[in-house]
């Protein structure tokens, strides 16, 4: 069986690539899953990108619901059964199709960014011949860049890609003037002295409720903070992530060229 | 004036996305720059997307020479240099249609991504009103990624995305398990103690060419050096890029999800 995971971008229907149209179009199951009541926006947008693109009349869609993670317990642990109870999902969700040899599932995003699909499609390989095929997908670093009009590394310098609670738990790290932090819950940058970093942020990049701001962290924070609970009490959740720049020259925003394709 | 980045992904012109496409056929003017014999394939394939994506009667394509870059003195002098040199050729170029409102370059990749159209950008700001709009493209972190069915990062953990000469120079940085290295045209990898890391490259990925290899360094790092030099040699370029994890759990290869979407 070939299993397919299709990365759809970060909202946007007009992310996804021609490639992602091609796939969904060539796979005979396409699994939704069922998230739960406050994730309800996100399963929409699968089942619109389907609406949408699929042309193919043999495609099946199938919804299922996902398990829940256990609240308590060690995290990496809860995580690891976690991904077992959803590998199961799958195996159960795929086996009420015995005739579909291509399975699709269509991925937040870009499928090798902060997703757990790999790693659940490693354990279900362990019970069923499996080929794994990935399709690449915009990421939300990339939707932030865009909007914003920023390159996500100063000439010939590196950037790290990290989390909102590596930032809280480990500060800036050394080496490195450019982070990019996401699964942030918490607006971990303000545990950071603010000066002489620039932050460019944004939420539901790439939707219609899409927002952004940008600007030296000291003036700029308190304001993302205070926006970020606005939107995620009107909406019922948020996404966000942002990027943090340290040191002179951090082509601050405003100087001519900072500009979005909006979503 | 606007002017448009487009990302079109790393050489698979199914990379593009339906945004992209849009915002070809929405452009007045779209800028082809020749950059010289050995690079002559991609502008070729900028040609081949034009071709194929086209259906706006009313585009204007139009071809143009890329200034040359100094090959002695300062290094970020150079580079300052030659940008400002680029944008020239761009307000140049720009200056012959005088009727265009919406102009657009199609950039390798993603514009954020080591890439230094924001910057010529902005140093054209300073002479033409000008708003400048991106969108993101399929960058080749993700190609490799997806070829190779391997996550970027592990759970939860940062990763760094860097050069070769950070690489040579600086060795492995602390704190990371994972690097993303690119621009590096003499397998630095090869400046590090092998034992514990574990190596995915990729060569002329998405492209008709695609190489990738993958394993533990200590294998597979001389092989990839060999096929390197094998491919330069017969294509005349390459652009390659790999990925490196350290320590324990690294998600060697060969595990059973390793697969790929194919370019
Ligand atoms: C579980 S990760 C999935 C990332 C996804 N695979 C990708 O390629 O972007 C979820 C995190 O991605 C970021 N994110 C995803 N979509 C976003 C969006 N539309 N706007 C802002 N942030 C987003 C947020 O930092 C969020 O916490
Ligand atoms: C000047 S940078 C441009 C990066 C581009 N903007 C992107 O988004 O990937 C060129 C470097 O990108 C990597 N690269 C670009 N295209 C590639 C491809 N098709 N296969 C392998 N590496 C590639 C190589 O590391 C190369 O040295």
């Amino acid at each position: 069986m070939e299993l397919w995971l299709i990365g759809i971008g970060t909202g946007n229907p007009d992310h996804l690539t021609l490639q992602a149209v091609k796939a969904i179009n060539g796979a005979d199951l396409i699994l939704i899953p069922r998230k739960g009541e406050e994730k309800a926006d996100l399963a929409d947008l699968r089942r619109a990108i389907c609406a949408e693109m699929l042309t193919n009349p043999r495609t099946i869609l199938s919804e299922f619901d996902l398990p829940v993670r256990a609240a308590e317990g060690d995290y990496l642990n809860g995580v690891a059964d976690w991904h077992d109870a959803i590998a199961e999902s799958w195996r159960a969700a795929i086996g009420r199709h015995p005739q579909a040899m291509k399975v699709a599932l269509l991925i937040w995003g870009d499928p090798a960014l902060y997703d757990s699909s790999l790693r659940i499609a490693e354990r279900l390989a362990r019970h069923v011949d499996l080929s794994v095929h990935v399709v690449p997908g915009i990421m939300s670093p990339q939707a932030l860049t865009a909007a914003h009009g920023v390159p996500m590394n100063q000439l010939g310098a590196p950037f790290l890609v990290t989390t909102g609670r590596r930032l809280r738990d480990h500060g800036w790290p050394d080496g490195v003037d450019t982070l990019l932090v996401m699964l942030d819950g918490e607006c971990s940058f303000q545990t950071l002295k603010p000066d002489g970093i620039s932050i460019w942020w944004g939420a539901y990049l790439g939707m219609p409720q899409q927002i952004v701001d940008a600007g030296p962290l000291a003036e700029t924070g308190p304001g993302i903070v205070a926006a970020r609970k606005v939107a995620r009490a009107r909406h019922g959740w948020i996404m966000d992530i942002y990027l943090l720049r340290r040191g002179p020259g951090t082509g601050m925003p405003g100087q001519g060229s900072a500009a979005g394709a909006g979503p």
